[in-house]
């Protein structure tokens, strides 16, 4: 029997471990909470200990591991350069780290790099060469997949698409620049859509939310969307306008029409995605809106650890 | 001897045919502006005129022809989807009709795409696998470089990195969308870089210019600074800050590193460009700012039908 690859999906509060077959099927997985020791020793320590527990359900030996990480991630070097949840890592050769400890080959991506390679691989992205992946969160992840493979750019740097200016003059964002596209696209970005509005339903609606703005979540909003409330309707048609501004922008720079959004917001679909694609028509040529495909991620919260076993078969095989 | 390849430069004003060996060497080359007949058969005749003429001055024949058209060209139909110029043209199949006319093969891309091949093969870009071409003139030109060979996404219609926005509620763009890169960064962006200004050396600057704001050009601007015109040079500031944010939208999503700028506004470079890099610090991620580099493009106004020439070679070649 072949033997199985160890997918990891390494996140700022949970990790999440799975053995997966050559073909692709996911034979048990599990989440764990990232401890408190986030020192490069304390996360060596716990990555080791979740991938023995997943050979054990498994109850199988494993020949590779791949893990995807957040921030910005040196795929020649197989080291993090930064990273948002991880703050006091840098160039942390995390690769190089995890063989010596586990005694395995480790393959090394930014999480939403494997995202894409798991739609790509068993995914919405399976017909298609080329696409642009966008999962929506407490960021925008983005993925770039050109002919197949994951495309990275000089380093690995490629794809870090929530930093595309939208508003030359806006708000700060997190990484240093202002305006970002995930400034407006994401979670903040939708309560700040809700402090941003004029609409005189507004007051009645955040009456609702005593704890404040910042308790209100994309699953609130949806949920007060679905229940027939038109500010929340509003807030998801500005939010849509915002998230096809920003697909016009990377449809025009790459002539890759294909676009696959997944992530924890894109559970709203029906109420973001019309006015997403009435802003891409405007800012988009005919031609090339008449060719633009927005499709659903197909594999939820699995994408990651399966693209992440994914690149450690074909690091394997290669 | 090996026989030339003709490369072509379509312009909306002008068309330069150069005769190019195929180690590079541009035998000689000529500009001829285009007659007003734009009717497909009146562009093909001109262009076959211009083909012949080339050759008799080369006195030599040549085996392929390389074309580089403004507008979205569909790079595998050979045709020109729609163009800025020739505002009749909707996939105008001008690869075939060529290869009839003149009973050669042709290959035709996307003019900026043909610069950026002319600075892979010859220019700046020859050390470098991965760039970002960016050509400053009426609009913005793009051409990206990926592994050495120009990327064209799905169709050919990639490298509309004018068409990024930069400005969500800005300035109507041509394209129909609003406040794109190239409405600031342009000929036009200059003017309305000079009209939207409340610098109170304005007025003084434009006594200078009777014949209005319309008849102000890069090369006056570039002049004026040059002279010392504090206002002008307040101008280029503003013009090299919002390239560089544009810029750094691009590095993020690409993640390539080594950008080449050219086309005739680059001229003032010497007064936008820390501007430039200054709005690209503070928008990049400092392990990947660092790593940036700005170059001049190398091949002025030839590397159009340098790039041409190169395209038609590789296809006949392959």
């Amino acid at each position: 029997m072949d033997k199985l690859a160890i997918g990891i999906d390494l996140g700022g509060t949970n990790c999440r471990f799975g053995a997966v077959k050559a073909d692709g099927t996911l034979v048990c997985q599990q989440l764990m909470p990232v401890p408190k020791d986030r020192s490069h020793k304390g996360i060596i320590s716990f990555l080791c200990s979740g991938i023995e527990m997943t050979k054990k359900k498994a109850a199988s030996e494993s020949s590779c591991i791949g893990i995807g990480a957040p921030g910005i991630v040196d795929y020649n070097n197989g080291s993090i350069v930064r990273s948002p949840h991880f703050r006091d890592w840098h160039n942390f050769e995390l690769r190089k780290n995890l063989e010596a400890a586990c005694s395995l080959p480790v393959a090394l991506d930014n999480d939403a790099n494997l995202v894409a390679a798991g739609e790509a691989w068993l995914g919405a992205g399976q017909d298609t060469k080329n696409f642009i992946l966008i999962t929506l969160g407490t960021g925008i992840g983005g993925g770039i997949c050109i002919d197949g493979e994951i495309f990275h750019g000089d380093k690995g740097f490629a794809g870090e698409i929530g930093h595309q200016i939208l508003f030359f003059d806006g708000r700060k964002c997190d990484c240093g620049s202002k305006g970002c596209w995930e400034t407006v696209v994401s979670i903040d970005g939708l309560r700040q859509l809700i402090a941003d509005s004029n609409d005189p339903r507004k007051e009645k609606f955040l009456q609702k939310y005593h704890r404040g703005l910042d308790s209100i979540t994309p699953h609130d909003l949806h949920k007060e969307a679905s229940d027939g409330d038109i500010f929340a309707s509003l807030i998801w048609k500005k939010f849509g306008a915002y998230l096809g501004a920003g697909i016009a922008s990377l449809v025009n720079i790459l002539g890759i029409h294909t676009v696959i959004i997944g992530g924890g917001i894109s559970n709203a679909w029906d109420f973001f995605i019309s006015a997403a694609k009435k802003e891409l028509s405007k800012r988009t040529y005919e031609e090339s809106f008449e060719k633009i495909v927005i499709k659903k991620a197909l594999l939820g919260e699995t994408a990651g650890i399966l693209g992440a076993a994914g690149i450690a078969f074909k690091m394997k095989n290669s």
